[in-house]
């Protein structure tokens, strides 16, 4: 009797379960809502892990007794969604860090990660075993260079710049197309309340994106802090577990890695000065995958 | 039959009422917590309000009947609970800044008024009749300089002290008996809901002053650049309807002015070279008593 390997990665804005068959191929994939227990609540993020999983046994016709072996983020939420769906398996739990290496095809969990998603945190992983992280702190205190980060320094400088504190920049008509309003300044009304949308912030950071390709300076600049940010978070951390002499890769996972060079140069320029030897990786692999497939060899082997 | 007038004031955590005599004596105070309903629920708001104006009525030996003229600040919740508590008049509405003018004994309206207290904002008065008003953005998007912007600055660099990407400061310390905590990186979980504490965070601004005086140069840098932040909005209002050759106050208003020399001397030095005739004065009249006399002249004439 085949038994499915089921993989299933909770993020920011976004849940995906993958269905991996007992040769390791993709049989089926779903997608949700984000499942990030930072920042809703559990009763909505087992909901978008049921979503996402009843996507995947549809996608690949199986059903929860067919399942052999799964792996989870959110590792709470998934015992209460596993029980709910009868799936026979008790779910194996991954940090994002591991995720991420996965997601870069790289075997060894050695080296550092760096996540800018909507949120944003870094971790570190050395020869003997050693384990260091920074970041994960929220909206409020951290995520610095996470797209949440970015999109509110996008909207700030669109208000500086609707308001005549700051020159012109094309984020101002970015503001008021994205969030449908006339004047800039209305987004204030629509992010007065003292609950963070975070989504809707970090939604934003394309907007700068795509400004930033126009050309636009303020937009630019906004990333390339962005990047610098990140780069100084990793270069705290490689210090941390690393000599200067070290090889080692650096995992780029996350939506703000989207953004190409803009992000990326400045993370290089930060962090080589420091470690000649590292070398940029980005992860390229879907998340819910790399979680199916770490699942996968803690089952069965390598 | 002597009649009194009553004034009201509503602030990010304290809300003040201050009933006056005909002769315009204070007759009695009451306060509540904050009312700012930027912040928190208009029934909470209308809550507080009764509160301090209860206190007041029992401390001034008066009842709802006596008054006959009255001033506010959030005029919907003013004329809710003065239908409530059956108060026979129509109450006055007063902007933060006129109320600003009238707390440092300004009579006429003509300067600029920085306001920063838990949030902030600046308003300024032309001798034409112009008026121009920047900031009270919400601790989302603004507050540059406010208590809340002071408090959390404070907290994420203790935060980096602890995790050892700074150098040490006293506020790792202040963190930790501010929030009652073994380690200061507990604050992350006091602080992680999405909903903004204000009020903590800008709690924490006292104990950065504290920090301060004490000599900690990561404390005193975070007092000095929001006097900069507080200067350069007023700079910016006062280039909209003076010119450098104008004489002017400028007001200063809210708890973050009881810093001293730490904030006003940044503040002073962004606005003297642009300005040389501007003068700074701290608005020292309690908020209720200067809504009940800006209320007092308006019925009863200057």
């Amino acid at each position: 009797m085949i038994k499915y390997i089921l993989g299933i990665d909770g993020g920011g804005t976004k849940t995906e379960a993958v269905i991996l068959d007992i040769e390791g191929k993709v049989a089926g994939t779903g997608t949700a809502g984000g499942s990030n227990t930072n920042f809703i609540s559990r009763r909505e993020a087992a909901e978008a892990f049921k979503q996402a999983i009843s996507g995947a046994f549809e996608a690949a016709s199986v059903t929860a007794k067919d399942i052999g072996c799964a792996g989870c983020t959110f590792w709470t939420v998934a015992n209460e969604v596993f029980d709910e769906l009868r799936i026979p398996v008790q779910p194996k739990s991954f940090s994002e860090h591991a995720v991420a290496f996965e997601r870069a095809g790289i075997e060894e969990l050695r080296g550092i990660a760096i996540i800018a998603g909507t949120g944003s945190s870094c971790g570190g992983f050395s020869d003997g075993g050693q384990r260091f992280t920074v970041g994960g702190w929220g909206p409020l205190l951290g995520d610095e260079g996470s797209a949440y980060d970015i999109g509110l320094r996008g909207i700030k400088r669109a208000l500086w710049s609707a308001e005549g504190r700051l020159p012109d920049t094309l984020l101002v008509d970015a503001v008021r197309s994205y969030f449908g309003i006339e004047h800039a300044k209305g987004a204030i009304g629509k992010l007065c309340d003292t609950k963070i949308n975070q989504s809707l912030v970090a939604g934003f950071a394309m907007e700068v994106s795509k400004a930033a390709g126009m050309g636009d300076e303020a937009a630019i600049q906004i990333i390339e802090e962005a990047g610098e940010m990140l780069g100084e978070m990793a270069a705290f951390v490689a210090r941390q577990i690393f000599t200067e002499n070290d090889g080692f890769p650096v995992v780029l996972a996350g939506g703000v890695f989207n953004m190409g060079r803009l992000v990326l140069d400045p993370i290089r320029a930060v962090i080589l000065p420091q470690f000649p030897k590292a070398k940029a990786l980005i992860a390229k692999m879907k998340p819910g995958e790399a979680v199916a497939r770490l699942a996968y060899k803690k089952c069965f082997g390598g």
